[in-house]
This record gives structure tokens, C-alpha cells and sequence, in this order.
């Protein structure tokens, strides 16, 4: 380590617990973009991160306004004949039901077994902050290495609406060499991974109604379609036995691996019978021929994320309810098209509707699938730091979940991403409970700090 | 007309204002057995009941306690010698959710087109009240036919689950000749009818446990088995192509109808093209080989009543949820029993889980189907009563709905029941904007005093 490095952690150390303090900050605004209710807590993350760039050395740091919530911009440009990396994020956070099922409050961050519980913790914001505070500990020390901008948005969870018109109304403000983000996860501490496989995503809303009214089940029972029971089997009808998704079309564009990067890709560390005790489950399932890792990889997949319709309150109500709903969504791998697998979609469980009843297909936000090529500078730079800081190779995995605007950044800015994120499965991410490591946070800021130094160099000899 | 009856008819016509007046008033107050907030109300109309049944000329009114709500019990014995007409009715009614799909509010009723608006106001307490007024009009004129007992429970939207105790506490002060009830409905205003048949039901709460938290759809989705996936898939299997319920040893005691049964089962008018209308479908939909008639009336039948899994709240959320749940409720016939039914569900739903996911069942109310014979005197009384009254022969009808404590009278009591309702289809019962007609209201008054002249004739040359 070089008297520079030795330097930059010592700033990370000696400040590691404002580095906490100022997160769990973020971490009690309650920054829910998918619910209207919470619109002024979204504005007010917006406008403390702004301060925090500002203050972390910042040369510029605005409020975007959108047609829907803000994007924080900010930059800090110190040689123009340096590379720039820019760094995405988002502050919004996923919606924080069912509450009664969270051990300490969602939105009054505790720290405990050097864990701190919050939604939000890691998906974004643990993982958004690191890059302020690794660009903190570089400006302190005189060490930036790359010129640097940031674009924070705070819709990420309601599907980024309004970012691909902000990207496009400040394309030149955006240029840079590549773009940094920071919100998937690796294998486990022991085996640091870089994702470099997002699936994409199609999500959709059905409606399916019978009657005009809700009814008396006792007196049209079996003389009429209950839509429920309808919905029911049409969901059912959309795999086969085989867990293969049965709408014509849907696999067409899917790009098989081949023999050797299938091997590859089961090389990574995987422990079914950890994994399957850690969701108390007995058996796993999932598409026939294929490994959990693929499935959840390289493989398209179906899931039905809410359904509901009759009535769900307490005791009995004998009714043949009018309509049932279900929200639906498929995450895709290269090449499917979202669009296009709505469009099937949305054919499909149209044509799959008995004449006894109506059905509405509405479609919500997608998102292409991407890959990150392993070897690019960007990627090398990233494995470089991974090495540096835990002492390991990282392990190139694909990713189950979405990050839809990566192919947007490609096809608007021409830029490649880098997913260079330090969450753990187990942070449970989406779900009650969510945390993030504190090891992983310090950790992943000098992991950030080593990726702008390999990336420079890399850069300069290119 | 005899002096008798027209004494008594002026004095329903005299009073019918205030007949709908005390109705409304009994109508306001909301009580919804099913949900403990609106205790004190059940109560409260209990109270109302014991007050009008002793205003209305009877000797005894009491209020009996319950585990649950209370039953209110009154009489009036002129002459042991005379027949007693026992009649069961019930104050609690259905819970009004959804009230945003209600035109007036559900407990505030509205009088339109000569209908009368409100939750209740059919189901039962329209109907019930009907028997007070019959009752009042009979001792004001001095006519009164038979003894008088009245047994109005607050509980049977919730299963009457502590009916069965009452009755059998209270054996010799329930002694009579018949029971008489108004919950059904007949085929229209054109065609008064009897019911002879009632469905029984059976009715379970069912919940399928995937994974032990709520999970990342990208992350998790497709490598273990979504619970709402898993439900719709046990759902669906329950029914097969033909709308055949497939629960091993369902139809095994059914009693099929002979040709004969059939055939005047379905002379019974029935406008197929306005049923589809009045319900805004473009087809019908039930178990193959049978008539919209018989599939309600002498078929069993299999309804989801409602689901619930996941996200159901505003925008989108890809969540793989931990758990998914359904209320199943099956209509029953002659002779299948409704604890066997229920246990035959259960052991067929567990065994229909795969090892994935983890299933409970848990069992509601249920009742026993019913039929009458046509050839009592006092389903002859009643036949007799309607064509009177409304010019024409009741057409003796099958049910679809289920009014459970039937079958608990006759093996308790050894009493039959004659199911004299004044109800119709369109009354919605059940859902948002039930309604009761003032001219089946009135009508209702002055047959079922002709019931009980009837009846004590009839009897008495027996």
C-alpha cells in the first residue's frame, strides 16, 4: 500500500463513525417513492444529499426537478484529461409493509450485532452513500484520482420514469468514460463477486371480472364464473409442469449459454442446504434442467408479486365477488425484449380469458436485460480493487434481480456500467428486517477508493 | 274476502307508513355480526326487537344472552289447543364493504322507486320485521290464528354458532307445530314461489407458507416456489374442464334428481337472456350437463370468496411473498354432510401441496342442506296463503343459498321448516345497494297472515 492509500484509510477510519451517523440520517427519512403519501420525505432526501455532496467537496450540486421526484446532480471536475467516472444511485427506498412484521422500526434505524436495520439500509442508500463518502476521503486527501459526477434519482423503485427524459435533456453534462453503481450484492464476505448479469424485467396488472356486482355465493354459486376462481387458473395455466413458461413466443430471443459457461457459472460457491434452511424451506423449485443458480441467472422467469379480489377482512363472507386482481411480473434475460414479452404477455393472457368474463391487462414499468463484458478496463479495474481490499479474485456472477436503466445509460449515453455492489443476500433486500453490514460499508467505501485509482491507471496506459 | 280479512288489510293499509317507518328505524342501526367494532349495535337492535315484539301485542319478550350475540324470544299463547307457528328470523346482517360502491350510505336508508336502500334491508330484516307486523295486525283485530312464538338470533351471517345451544336450553318454550322463516326469495313479483331446497355449505380459510420472509422477486424468483403461484395452481386443480369439482368422494352422496324432478325443476320460468343482462356478462358458466337451475339448486358447488397475497397496494413492488391465502367455501345438496365435506377438502388440499411451500386449513361454520315436502300441511298452508294473496300457485323452487339451522331444528326440535320468503333476485343481497321492495314488504305482511289462517284451518280438520 502506497503512502497515498495508507492515508485515505486512515481518513476512513478516523471518521468511520460520522460516515454511520450521517447514513442513519438518510436512513430515517422515509423516502417511499411508490407511495404519494410520502412525497415531501422524497424531496427532503433529495435535499440532504445535495448538502452531503456539497460538503464531501463537491464543486456542484444541484436539485433536478421532474415530472416526478427529483435527481440530485453533482460534480467535481479536476482535470479534464483524467478519466471521469459517473456514479448512479437512488435514495428512494421500496415501500416498508407489512410494518407489523419488522422487529424495529423501518424508518428508526437500529444498530445491532454491527448490522444497521433500516429499510433502505442497503438497497440504496448503505450502498449510494459509500460512493459520497469514498469521494469524501479522496478530496481530503488530495487523491482524487478521475474527475467525478453523480446523478442520484428517487424513483428507482417505481421504475425510473422520469430519468431517461433527465439523461436525455443533459447528455453532454453526463459525459463520462464509465458509469459506477453500486446496488447488487456478492456471494458472501468470503467470496467477493462482481455482477455482471442483470435480468430485465416486464410487470403487469390483470383485472378479471365476472358479474357487474359482487354477489350472494349461495345464490348464483355455479351458475356464473367466479373471477377468482377464473384468475386462478389462468395464472395456473401460464407454466407447465415443468415450470416453462407457456406463452407462445417468450423464450424465442433467450440466448442459451453454452456448455462451458453454464460449468463456469456453477463454479460459484452455492450451498442448497443453507440456502434452503436460511428460507425454512424443504425443497427448492423451479424450471426442470436447470441449477438454482441459473434459474435465478440466466434463466426468465414468472412470479406473481400481489393478488387480490372477494373479501379478505375478518370472519366469513359468503360472496362471489366481481372482480379479481393479480399484479404479475417476468424478469428476462438477453436478448428478450420487454416490450415485446409485454406485448406476448398481454396477447396471450388475453386469449386465455373465458367468454364468461373481462379482462384488463394494464402494463407498468420494464426493463431490458444487460451484460457487462469481463474484459473491459472498467471491469478490470473493479476486479483489481475487489483484490486489493479482500484478498480475492471476485467471482463474475449474473444477477436474478433488475436494473432496467443500465441498457437506458447504453443506448442514450453510450456508456457501459460497472456493478461494483457489496450487499449480502441475507440483507434481505425488499423485505422486513432489511440491513447492511457495517463491515460491508466501510469495506466498499476503500473498495470504491481502489476501483478510481486501478481505473485511472488503467486508463492512462490504455 | 271474509270481515276477518278485511279488517285485517285495512289495519295493514291504515299503518303502513309507520310499518316502513319502524323498519327504517330498525335498519339504521349497523349491526354486523361478523366484525367486533359494531357490537354495542347488534345489541342495540336486539333491544329494538324486544321493545316492537311487546308494542306488537306480545305477552313475553326477553332478551336471552349468548356466548356470542343475543337472542331475542317472544310469544303470545291464546289457546293451547290452537296450533303454534314458531318463527325464526335474524337481526345481525352482512358487512357492507365495499362502501365506496354503495350509491346511499348502507346504514342510512334511502327509499326510491319504492324500494327501500340499506344493508339489511332484505336479508333479514325486512323480511323478519314483515312477521311483527303480520303479528301486530292479527292481535289488533283480535284475529289472531295461531299461538305466536318468535326466535330472532343476531349471529347467522357468522354461522349461529351458538344457536344450537340455545335451542337445546330451551327445548320445551320452542315446542310447536312448524317453524316459519323469511330469507329467500321468490322467482319475481309474476311468479311467487316456495323454497323447498336449501344448499347446505362448508367454508375454510386456506394458507400457503413459501419461503419464511418476504423475498426479492429478482433475487429469489424463479429458484423457489411463490406461495400465490402455488395457490393459483391447488385453486385451479380443484374444478376440471367440465366444472367438475375433483375433491376424491365429493359427489359420492349426492342424491341425483329423476327425470321427473328435473323436468319440473326446470318448468320454473327462467329468462336466461336477462339474467345474463342484469349480471353484464356475455355467458354463463358451471358444471357441465346441467341447466343454470339445477346447477344452483341441486348441484354442489365450489367459490373462492376471496384471495390475498403479496403486494396489493398502490404502484409496483416485485416481491416474492411469504405467504398467500384464500376463503373457499363449498354449496352442498342432499345428502352430503357438511363435516365430512369439510374433512374431505382438507385431506385433498394438503396432499395437493408440493414439498415447496407449507399448507393450513382452517375450517369455518358450515350447514347441512335441506329439503321440504310438499305435502305438509304446512307447506299446503303456505301455497295456499300465496294464492290468496298473490292470484296464482307458489312454484315449489330449489335454492341456492344455505340457511344451516334447519336441518338443527328438525334434529333438535323435530320441527320442519317452511321457508315462506318474499325476497327477489335483484334485492343484491350481499353487496352494495341491497334493497327491499315496499310492495313485497306489504305483500309479505298479508300472506303470512293468511298462512297462519291457513294453517290453523288446515290443522284443525288434520
Amino acid at each position: 500500500m502506497n503512502k497515498s492509500e495508507m492515508e485515505i484509510n486512515n481518513f476512513i477510519d478516523s471518521n468511520k463513525q460520522r460516515f454511520i451517523d450521517e447514513l442513519i440520517d438518510l436512513l430515517r427519512i422515509p423516502s417511499v417513492s411508490a407511495d404519494s403519501k410520502f412525497k415531501d420525505d422524497v424531496a427532503k432526501a433529495a435535499n440532504f444529499l445535495k448538502d452531503k455532496l456539497l460538503a464531501a467537496g463537491a464543486d456542484l450540486a444541484e436539485i433536478h426537478e421532474t415530472a416526478g421526484h427529483p435527481v440530485v446532480y453533482g460534480e467535481k471536475i479536476i482535470d479534464p484529461q483524467l478519466p471521469t467516472v459517473l456514479v448512479y444511485g437512488h435514495y428512494d427506498v421500496q415501500p416498508a409493509d407489512p410494518y407489523e412484521l419488522w422487529d424495529s422500526p423501518p424508518f428508526d434505524p437500529l444498530i445491532k450485532d454491527e448490522r444497521i436495520y433500516a429499510r433502505g439500509a442497503c438497497d440504496d442508500k448503505g450502498q449510494m452513500y459509500m460512493h459520497i463518502k469514498a469521494f469524501e476521503a479522496m478530496t481530503s486527501t488530495n487523491s482524487l484520482a478521475c474527475n467525478m459526477k453523480f446523478m442520484i434519482e428517487g424513483e428507482e423503485e417505481v421504475g425510473s420514469d422520469n430519468l431517461e427524459h433527465f439523461v436525455r435533456e443533459n447528455k453532454d453534462k453526463l459525459n463520462a468514460d464509465v458509469i459506477l453503481i453500486s446496488d447488487t450484492s456478492i456471494i458472501s464476505n468470503d467470496n467477493p463477486s462482481i455482477t455482471v448479469g442483470l435480468r430485465g424485467l416486464s410487470y403487469l396488472e390483470v383485472e378479471v371480472t365476472g358479474p357487474n356486482r359482487d354477489l350472494h355465493s349461495g345464490v348464483y354459486g355455479g351458475a356464473v364464473a367466479n373471477p377468482i376462481n377464473t384468475l386462478c387458473e389462468m395464472i395456473s395455466s401460464l407454466k407447465d409442469e415443468n415450470g416453462h413458461i407457456t406463452i407462445p413466443g417468450f423464450y424465442d430471443k433467450v440466448e442459451e449459454l453454452t456448455k462451458d459457461e453454464r460449468n463456469a457459472l456453477n463454479e460459484a460457491p452455492f450451498d442448497l442446504a443453507s440456502y434452503k434452511k436460511e428460507l425454512d424451506i424443504d425443497q427448492i423449485h423451479g424450471e426442470d434442467g436447470y441449477t438454482t443458480l441459473e434459474r435465478v441467472g440466466v434463466r426468465p422467469t414468472l412470479d406473481v408479486n400481489g393478488i387480490w379480489g372477494g373479501y379478505i377482512g375478518e370472519g366469513a363472507k359468503t360472496v362471489l365477488p366481481s372482480k379479481a386482481h393479480a399484479k404479475i411480473s417476468m424478469r428476462l434475460v438477453p436478448n428478450q425484449d420487454s416490450e415485446e414479452i409485454t406485448k406476448l404477455f398481454t396477447e396471450h393472457f388475453k386469449s386465455l380469458a373465458p367468454e364468461s368474463v373481462k379482462v384488463k391487462v394494464t402494463p407498468h414499468h420494464g426493463g431490458q436485460p444487460a451484460v457487462t463484458k469481463t474484459d473491459s478496463i472498467a471491469y478490470k479495474a473493479a476486479s483489481k480493487a475487489f483484490e486489493d481490499a479482500w484478498g480475492k479474485t471476485p467471482i463474475p456472477t449474473r444477477d436474478g434481480g433488475s436494473i432496467p436503466i443500465v441498457a437506458m445509460f447504453k443506448s442514450e449515453l453510450g456508456l457501459n456500467t460497472v456493478l461494483m455492489g457489496f450487499g449480502l443476500d441475507s440483507d434481505a433486500i425488499h423485505s422486513p428486517n432489511e440491513s447492511y453490514g457495517i463491515f460491508n460499508y466501510i469495506k466498499g467505501i476503500e473498495t470504491i477508493v481502489l476501483f478510481h485509482q486501478h481505473f485511472a491507471r488503467l486508463k492512462k496506459i490504455e
